[in-house]
């Protein structure tokens, strides 16, 4: 039972609200004596922090994160990491409009019915302010991984479709999504999401994105059948992000168009070691990693505060119709490059330390 | 912590191999007071029970369930509910080819090399035989939720996609589904499918498939952010069936392809009530439910038990090939309806119960 | 959330009513590749069964448990071991006297009013016979706990107080324990006790008992701050057994009347090793072990199940008197001893692992 | 599995060190729309605070609550309520003593040993300043319960035994514990008590406790069988509280010397309601509650922190001695009344919130 907080063994619990004075994130279960400074944190609160480019949010928030507990002289001590993100720009003016309308799309309509009250100012903790803890946790997850597994380890996150527009996966280059604005890892598709993503702007429109994320080095053995199987918690991992609707595994949704024999990775022994000649899987067979590479992908919705007029009832059930106005994101999807990698992190940390309980 | 429990207040935990003397569940948190008879479950388990057409495995199990405990003078008492399941048509030696090959596609691998033990007759834990355990937990959820609901409660799925043949949605009729061997719910495209599918088992091959599901007569409220959320909670319960790969809720990996205009569903008050002229967020904004039918998909892969040789390793790493020869389903995807319908049920009685609590 | 599931990450769940066909449990998080035999759990039932000696119930159990699942060619394989154990001596005609009236000090009333409904028939889902499923549970615990930690780890409990008679703790004796039905400790008591229990059970009457168990062998660094302790976890453990009304860790209750240079246990450099000058702790320090042996002790009521007539109501509210005059125990307390070593080894064993996952 | 959160439903999250920069607490599941204000929490803070007399801690600490989310316009959202008090009399020059020596008694040698590292400050984390957060949860916990269940709820605590000094319980009047220094509820045995602990202070020795808590006006039905009894929950909650060695439910590990007619309450019907001659069973039967008062006690040892030198080791395991000259308290479990409060008013609302989801 866990309405805030997330994962089994390495947990962290997110709290706060996008105009309130503060949001934060207990991270649990950490181990102990793993090197943890706040810069190394810092540098992936930076990856996802709004107003960096015209294609993002013009919020300025320095997202800065501070370390309250946990941490003695300079490593981990086993105890609860808290950190704080102090809300710098909330302007709560902004948000006069959808204080007595519903924004269709949002959640302002079933937050309110469901508890009976909520605070609206800039849709409160359905924001997606609080995946800034997300990413904080996220981080230190991603340190202890690369501590217990060692330099093999990677993750990687990109954008591999803008709306209408997909790229080249051939062409992925994980220092490429490193350049761009876009999270893109094909560098021959960047010129023309710049102008695709220009014009949705201009339209006061918003347009979707698909995320693929790939985690490379991952043991063999994590995940545990029946419910707590791998690909399941990364679903839940994922799904959980505002604004995603679909989440795949490998092959994912196009997997049911394969026959048994394309679907199947065969397995050669390469030098000593099983090697598998495709990863239609994923990465996991059976809810447990097979030592490939695990790739999964989520899809995002086009956010619904737009500037076109949307019909809509007020909180007294009339109808009206509502334009957004505030700062947004006009493809939030690309902001979610960083929260998928951080929530993959934190599933991977859980099940190595899970894996460590029963079969070490 | 849940290896092999699934739910947070509604619960239900598997146990049992597929060749293994029985199989069985044990399902807590059940609200007492409940009118539940042996013959409400044993409904749900004969819709997914092998061996009912040649479409399906002619393994021949009656999938028989006997309850054990938690029901007392016909009603429920709210102690645990403990049924089992015997196998019977468990023949171990269609299996001993397995015992020491892995099957591409299948856990064999994984699940030897993280336990350095596996039962591998059937497949063991790993089997498919597990969901008939879910079917069971499922009917009860699904008895309890219109106790709780009422009449208006509905939950159907039906295959929308059969390898490369799809369905038309629009002609979506409830009653064909139970009246084909597909539970497609097109009555147009059941000839083509049957011929397709007998083509695909003549040639020992498989093909995968797209089931939807749909729930009506949800409440308002279902779903509790940010860890909680339903959609998340439904990606997770679906993804653990074995052989899926892919989750949408709504639009789902489509919704990428939208506007935030074509994305967002508008809200109109009719007679006195919130109604919504679309439903591409699948009945689902920010976690909660919204009143509207809860619609999610899933992909099913084709299976790796194939006639056709495959290229593969042994236990002791050497290359060889295999061919699998048992009782198979061309397409286990058609099975996954009622364990789709099942786990769907049993997420939104948990959801039911959890809001009771915390809203009531 | 766990109604009936004990345990993070070896956890049991049970089910089962007194007079219903069975009960069973399920264990899940066993590691793998454990020898495990039914005649191993057997023994420990066997300690715990009714009907062995005139100082316990006459119900007549062999309580024979048969294994499931879990279990592949005599080792553990990491999937839940599903137990069931039949009800043999069930007379459910010995009850129909309580099927409408309260018996003062059970739990008729409580169930009854919490739930609308319950299973009368020998006390139904409250019956301790619930607790065989425990011994079950705990019997695989002990046999993982001596693989795990080797032949230095020993468990045993004994009654130290049989109603109003004390035994002297400096003749603790491991053998006697075995040797005389009262699981007492001190050879030189168990004259008297015989005597005085026959006194207790000849007047219809009923007494209460103070068990201690004595784990030695524990490693350090089993427990977890804050909401994890090893002694928390203990009390929650011991404390969930019927009739249990009080709970002890080290010098307990008492350790109120001690002064602080009384209750620190000194240490000492003892060949290199941390030695502790005496045990007021009971093994425990912030909630984790620290290497000295594990004292814990807890109180038994005597059981409310008594020839004296009492004052009670009926269903109906009306007043009324009871005589119970179905098979009890004279001391519950007896049997508790089994039960408590149970749940002691399962707490011991989770943490074990848990501790494994968080600090290996 | 929660190392630092405790609670099902109502769940509460901990961190923060002693002399760290602050600690605090994240409430989540609390329902929402109910009246809460900084005041409120700082009520019930105030009442735990050190340094208020001259029988507890000097430190000084004003232990201010900011409440940082989760409340908005005076009233609960249903969303995580965080809490943060920041350390204001951190002296860390007060433990460079105890940098090396492990203190007998406390848990500086199993923290260090577990973890292979600490934050020696003030004891970091295993201090008890922690239950400052548990105090601050508590208080919310009883405001629920209040708006809940009504103004016939009532929860209070008192000393009932001081070091070797008891009390007459005869004489317990809640207004009393609100006015002297010791929380005593028998305003005849303050004088000796102040004369006692005062020599026990100037000793530089300290002494143990016993705190009896009440709790009345509780529904009838709380708890739940068979592993989440609300006795036992209670149990795992005080015994989580820092120096607790014993726990006791209703007459506690006194039942073990009474016969079952002493022990059993008799039911008699008064006016139409169900009444129970005595309590000895403290409220619960079966793990359920009765609808009578709760009782419940627990035992704190004498604080391991005394003038008087003690042996131990170093970290080096050299043969030492210690002699603990920070600002302690001569009777730790004075200041555990308001903590004990707390945990029994926080699993309170936990099983009433639990008890609306399953049988509402």
């Amino acid at each position: 039972m866990s309405f805030n907080t997330f994962g089994k063994i390495f947990r962290f619990t997110t709290w706060g609200e996008s105009h309130g004075p503060a949001i934060g994130c207990v991270v649990d279960g950490c181990p102990p004596n793993i090197s943890l400074s706040q810069k190394d944190i810092q540098k992936d609160m930076n990856r996802r922090r709004p107003g960096k480019s015209k294609f993002t949010s013009q919020r300025k928030e320095s997202d800065n994160v501070e370390i309250l507990s946990g941490v003695f002289q300079g490593k981990t001590t086993g105890t609860p990491i808290s950190m704080i993100i102090y809300n710098q720009d909330a302007r709560s003016r902004d948000y006069e409009t959808i204080k007595n309308k519903f924004r269709p799309g949002h959640a302002d309509y079933t937050y309110l019915m469901k508890y009976g009250i909520r605070d609206y100012r800039g849709g409160g903790r359905q924001s997606a302010r609080e995946t800034a803890s997300r990413v904080a946790a996220g981080a230190i997850a991603k340190i202890v991984l690369k501590k217990l597994i060692g330099k093999k380890f990677n993750i990687i996150g990109g954008v591999i479709q803008l709306g209408l527009l997909g790229c080249n996966k051939n062409n992925w280059n994980d220092k490429e999504i490193k350049k761009n604005p876009f999270f893109c890892p094909d560098k021959k598709s960047v010129k023309l999401w710049k102008k695709y993503l220009l014009s949705v702007r201009k339209a006061g429109s918003s347009c979707g994105a698909i995320i693929e994320l790939r985690a490379s080095g991952i043991p063999l053995g994590l995940g545990a059948p029946i419910y707590s199987k791998l690909d399941a918690d990364i679903a839940n991992a994922l799904m959980s992000i505002n604004a995603v609707k679909g989440v795949n595994i490998g092959a994912g949704m196009e997997a049911s168009l394969l026959t048994g024999e394309e679907n199947s990775d065969e397995i050669r022994n390469l030098g000593g070691k099983a090697k598998f000649k495709s990863n239609k899987a994923g990465g996991i067979l059976g809810g447990i990693s097979s030592g490939q590479d695990i790739i999964t992908s989520f899809a995002v919705k086009p956010t619904s505060s737009i500037l076109s007029e949307r019909e809509t009832i007020d909180r007294k059930g009339k109808n009206t119709k509502i334009s957004v106005k505030g700062r947004h994101d006009p493809c939030v999807g690309i902001r979610a490059v960083p929260i998928g990698e951080a929530m993959l992190s934190c599933v991977l940390l859980d099940h190595y330390l899970l894996n460590r309980a029963q079969c070490s």
